[in-house]
This record gives C-alpha cells, structure tokens and sequence, in this order.
C-alpha cells in the first residue's frame, strides 16, 4: 500500500472521531504519527483542504462544516440555499449597462455591441463569500429592475414578479482556477479549485431571459442532479 | 485595469487567431510582449492550462482541441463521446469483489462488509485518458457479468442486454485534487483540478443498480445539464 494511501486512510479514520470546529494535530505531529515525511502529510492536507474537509484557522487546521449541495435547477440560488439550512445573501459589485461581447450577444440573440444590463454579485451563505455571479440581460425587457430591485435579494424571485416564465435552462459545468480579482472578492488563494458554471434560461417562447457565468469555491459547494428519462 | 486583466486579454486576442496544434510564443516573449513580468504572464499561462485551453507539449505550450462536453444524463459515457465525436475506450484498472465500505453498502442498500463487485477503468477519448471511473454493484445480481461481459466495453450496455432498467440517477458534482495514484493513472499533475462525479442509480422499482465514483481531467471535459420543470 503506497504511503499516500496509508496516510489519508489514517487522517479519514482521525477525522471521522473529530466534530466540526474540532481542531487537527500539526503536520509534524501527523508525520510522527504515521512514520512518513512531512511532503507526504501535506499532500494528504492539501487535498483535504481543497475538499473542503479541513480549514485554515489561524496557523492550524480544524474541520470543516459539510460542503453545501445545492440543486442544479431552474430555481435561484436563494430557494436552495435556504432549503440546505443555510442563509442566502448577496453583495453587489457591480449594476452596469455594457455592450454585449459574442458570447453574451449569442446567448441573448442580440447584435454584438447592443448594450446589455450586467449585474456582478458575491454570492453569500450564512455571512461567508462561496460565489460570484455575473448576469447579463436585454434591456429591453429588463431595465425596468432599475426602478424596484433590490441587487442584494434574488434576481429570480424579481424577474418572476414581473410575470417573466424561466421555462428552460442549459447549464454547462467545468472546473476552472480563480482568476486573482475572483480569489480577491472570494477571500480565497489563485490555487483553489472552482466550480464554474455557464446558464442560460430561456422562457415558454423560446426567449432569452439571461446568461449567467457562477463560479463557486469548490471547497464550499458541491451541486446535484437527479436524472430521469422524463 | 489590472495587469493580470490585460495579459488575459491580450491572451485571448492571439488565442482567437491561433489553430488546434498552433505553438505558444514562449512566457519569456509575451511578458516582453505585454510589458509585464514573468511571473504575471505564468499566472494567464496557468489559468489557461487548467481551462484547458492550452496544454503542455515538450517544453512549449500549444493551442488544445475544444474541451470534450458530456451531457449529464442516464446514458453512457460511450454514448456521450461518440455523440460529441470522439471515440470512447477503456482501460481496465480491477475487476474484484470487496467487502462494502460505510458508502456503498448505503448506496446500494446492503450491510456493510457484504463483498460486492467493484470494477475500476481508465476513461479514454480518441486514446487520451480522461477520466477515472470505479463502479460498485450487488453480487446477488450481477455476478453473472462475469460470464460475457468484456470490461473494456460499456457497462451500461450489458446490463440493459441484461434486462435492467435504469430509471432514476442521483448525481454529485464536485471539484478536487487528484491523488498521487489518480494523477499516475490519468498522466496528469496532481495539481490539476479535476471533476468528480458521484452517481447511484435505481431501476423502475427503486432498487439500487450502482454507486459510480467518476473522475475527469477538468482541463479535458465539461458536463452540460438541459434543466426543466418537467
């Protein structure tokens, strides 16, 4: 059995009889304790960290709380925040109208260059930065948001009150590194593995209501789908 | 704008003029290109190795082929590469049957201990191995596999040839590190960020068919959802 085996079977057996919030041995210690090198235990640590089993605090490690799994759905991120018992919020970074670029332009069948409303939030659960989200709309349709919305409450709950119908969404996941503006607004290191997803809704007619780019710490969240034949 | 903003940029407008195959110029030439420093360019290098949308070849970088895109759906994995044009293969890592560990007695409702078939195989697309897939099943039914099925083809097709029906998937997204011995598996760095898929699945009785534990190079797939209130 290699070393790296034997070392993270020896910090799952550790972690399974710590709670949340419990603090974990030193790398040293841990290096003492299964007879390998100090390189080996900080790998171990390092995936645990990425994993988001473990957590900085202060100069030690202490575990973490579970990942928060969240619906990929045609519902808000509010909706299944709050259904995972966690507390949604929002903060604003930026509320502008920009000329669409090709991506966006396709996505929201308009010319490139026509001007377009985007709105760029940190996505928060229970107080802590786990997304940033970036939504691009028509203006034609949409400023009106301008005159009643709140940026820091939920888009689609808005959207929804004014009679729009998100009838179907196409979402595309990858795994990307933040870039170091994200790491900035996420509090978060260059070398942290992200979640970052592409939608876009579409309503009954076919019409397009958004294109959204979310990208998620991937130590904090993790996403579900269940699929049927329907 | 940032100097990391401008070197992506400018990273991009000779991406979007490059071809599948076109080499890089080297860090050295675009940080003078960009009147930046090394290490600045290193970081847009490393972003966009880890996109995937360049890759390493001998001691340069060139331009990668589209990242492969994979619905997620009851399907195949043969199935969705032969859809997006490449041609599916894999590689046999064990074929043996072990005492069911905490997650998978539970995934597929038996005690823990209970030995079950465990089939674990190097995901290929056009020969370049992308994924990492480890398959658990009950014995009491499909211990039979061993009589005819070749490992290195599509389990789902010889259980449908069996007569089984798979009806609803659970699946997890999540993103992690790989571990040194997935990274030697999947000839890849074990700083690379990878997606890993969790999957159970039930046929039209609920009963458990599989738990599937997939890993996939993040710089070589993506998973695409098509979300409804269906």
């Amino acid at each position: 059995m290699p070393k790296s085996y034997r070392v993270r079977a020896e910090l799952e057996a550790l972690l399974s009889e710590l709670a949340e919030g419990d603090p974990l041995p030193s790398e040293r210690e841990l290096a003492l304790r299964c007879g390998v090198a100090r390189e080996t235990v900080r790998q171990a640590v390092r995936e645990l960290l990425v994993e988001g089993r473990i957590r900085r605090q202060g100069r030690g490690t202490v575990v973490s709380r579970p990942k928060m799994v969240q619906p990929l759905s045609l519902r808000s991120y509010t909706e299944g925040a709050i259904k995972f018992g966690r507390k949604p919020g929002r903060l604003l970074v930026e509320w502008t109208d920009i000329p669409a670029d090709a991506d966006t332009a396709r996505d929201l069948a308009v010319e490139p260059g026509t001007p377009v409303m985007h709105l760029e939030r940190i996505l928060l659960a229970d107080g802590e930065r786990i997304g940033l989200e970036s939504t691009w709309m028509p203006l034609d349709r949409f400023a009106v948001l301008r005159e009643f919305y709140n940026p820091e409450t939920s888009l689609y709950a808005a959207t929804r009150g004014m009679g729009v119908v998100y009838a179907v969404a196409t979402e595309r996941i990858e795994t990307v590194l933040a870039s170091p503006r994200e790491a900035a607004l996420l509090e978060c290191t260059t070398a942290l593995p992200m979640l970052l997803l592409h939608r876009r809704s579409v309503d009954g007619e076919g019409v397009p209501i958004e294109r959204v780019r979310s990208l998620y710490r991937g130590d904090r969240i993790a996403f579900q789908a269940k699929l049927s034949d329907c």
